[in-house]
């Protein structure tokens, strides 16, 4: 009765807002999200420093990690340079990324899936070799803003492809927040009838129109035991202003242990975290347990609800 | 595979806001939920208005507002003297109010249960006898802010006492946003095993927490086909401030039409209903599909998802 939250706040998170964080300031963050209890922290990435401006320190924050036992630190990977400079860091543990939609992998890294799939194989090889722990993040699983709806089958042949390139997790992302329970379970049960069983996956939903926590329930219903969220629901959606990113990690927290599920961080750790990020960015995020929180730290005692 | 969402946008949003709307305000707004094609709308409140000025104007409003063939019209009646408003104003449909905690029912009614369930039985006796449509509030019922726990039993006992008064449905209200999809299960399995079917439920889900549309499906799971909801999310808590009020009725709409159910409202007329509420108020809202509706509208065509 155990999950894990992989966190992913300073790395999709903060690649998504508009304010360029300091180093100290992210190590602040990162610091936080450690005292919380996460144990899986995706803390910046390894694209060109030009693509996103907000991560391009990503190999002087490595260095400055905290000394932290028992956590293992995440960043993405896209290709092979990125990959050089993800080992020159030292960085124990890389996530990979592409697209199952053909439109949204040309916009989001100007290659074919067929060319991606064979830059991921090279840049995996080269992780496993290494030693490192390897995730492959597969996004638009669940539909995609260009073309609508993603074949299921693709998905199934992709997450194939990817395990067998030696990705030890593949983690399926609702990019745009498109996906619905019942799509969630359909395509967790094609994978599991197609010989990939749900330890294989974790679930990387956004909460773009709300159904981000319904969805990870439905996963959970379904064996998946590692969701990607971020505190405070940190990081919008870059195109859609106002618009939630990642599912808040307080609110999957809250509702997990409600429900009698233990996870490896404390609901008052991860809400602190959120208040972090809030104050370090100077500004509101969208986090509904978050809100929550801060309401009642700035009022405490005051009660009157109807 | 139909599902009615019940919008409390101008009572339960409304008495929740800073902001007093003038009457022509509500009734613009009111027409906007007309226009989507909901059938069942709660426009008003016959409390005192010294206690929710923002609904003040409550009999003057029922005489103001539209033919709407196929529309329900309901208003929260809490006494006697309120009834006698009522039925002043002609509105066809009520809702009573009481909730299932000790502590809090005496913080918001001012009664202890035994009382409000005795004034509720005459209520209710004087409605049907009017022949108006009742719905009855049973709030607190997955967990307290003052008591914590609530007990089913007693959540059981309630339901029973009201239904035996003569309301057709009674409204399950998870009003701090305290609940969470197991509980849901536990809750209405109870009540189904006690004789009470998930016919006789609406659920109110307050999304305070995050979780209020994983418990709505978790609900949807259970049988239930009456979803309490406003649209934008409208109505915070009014002790957290920036927390989250009622279910957003787009996000609702949105993943209900996702997974093939038919709902008595299109997405595209909640969305510009929650558009219009907003701008009526001059503020920001916190429903998710309302955030990212916004984004889309104010910037057409400008895509970069990642």
């Amino acid at each position: 009765m155990r999950v894990t939250v992989h966190e992913v706040g300073p790395r999709d998170g903060l690649q998504n807002e508009t304010v360029v964080l300091p180093l100290e300031a992210k190590l602040e963050f990162i610091e936080s999200l450690v005292a919380s209890g996460l144990t899986d922290i995706e803390v910046t990435s390894f694209v060109k420093p030009r693509w996103v401006p907000q991560l391009a320190d990503a190999v002087e924050l490595v260095k400055h990690l905290p000394d932290a036992p028992g956590v293992t630190w995440w960043a993405l990977v896209p290709n092979r340079v990125g990959m050089e400079r993800a080992l020159e860091a030292g960085i124990p543990a890389i996530a990979t990324f592409m697209s199952s939609s053909e439109t949204h992998n040309k916009k989001n890294i100007n290659r074919t899936i067929r060319e991606s799939l064979a830059a991921q194989r090279e840049v995996i090889a080269t992780a496993v070799a290494e030693g490192l722990q390897v995730r492959a993040y597969l996004s638009t699983v669940f539909g995609c803003p260009y073309e609508g709806d993603v074949s299921p089958e693709r998905v199934v042949a992709l997450s194939q492809a990817l395990l067998e390139a030696g990705a030890q997790t593949i983690s399926l992302g609702d990019t745009t927040g498109m996906a619905n329970p019942k799509q969630v379970r359909e395509l967790l049960g094609l994978l599991d009838s197609s010989g990939i069983g749900p330890e294989r996956f974790a679930l990387h939903m956004h909460d773009t129109r709300g159904a981000a926590l319904a969805n990870v329930l439905a996963g959970l219903d379904c064996g998946v035991r590692i969701f990607d969220a971020s505190v405070a629901g940190l990081g919008g959606c870059p195109y859609a202003p106002g618009a939630s990113g990642n599912l808040a990690t307080e609110d999957l927290v809250h509702v997990l242990q409600a429900m009698g599920w233990s996870t490896n961080a404390t609901l008052e750790g991860v809400s602190d975290a959120g208040l972090v990020a809030s104050e370090l960015l100077g500004k509101e995020l969208p986090g509904r347990y978050h809100r929550y929180h801060m309401g009642t730290c700035s009022k405490q005692g005051a009660q009157n609800a109807s």
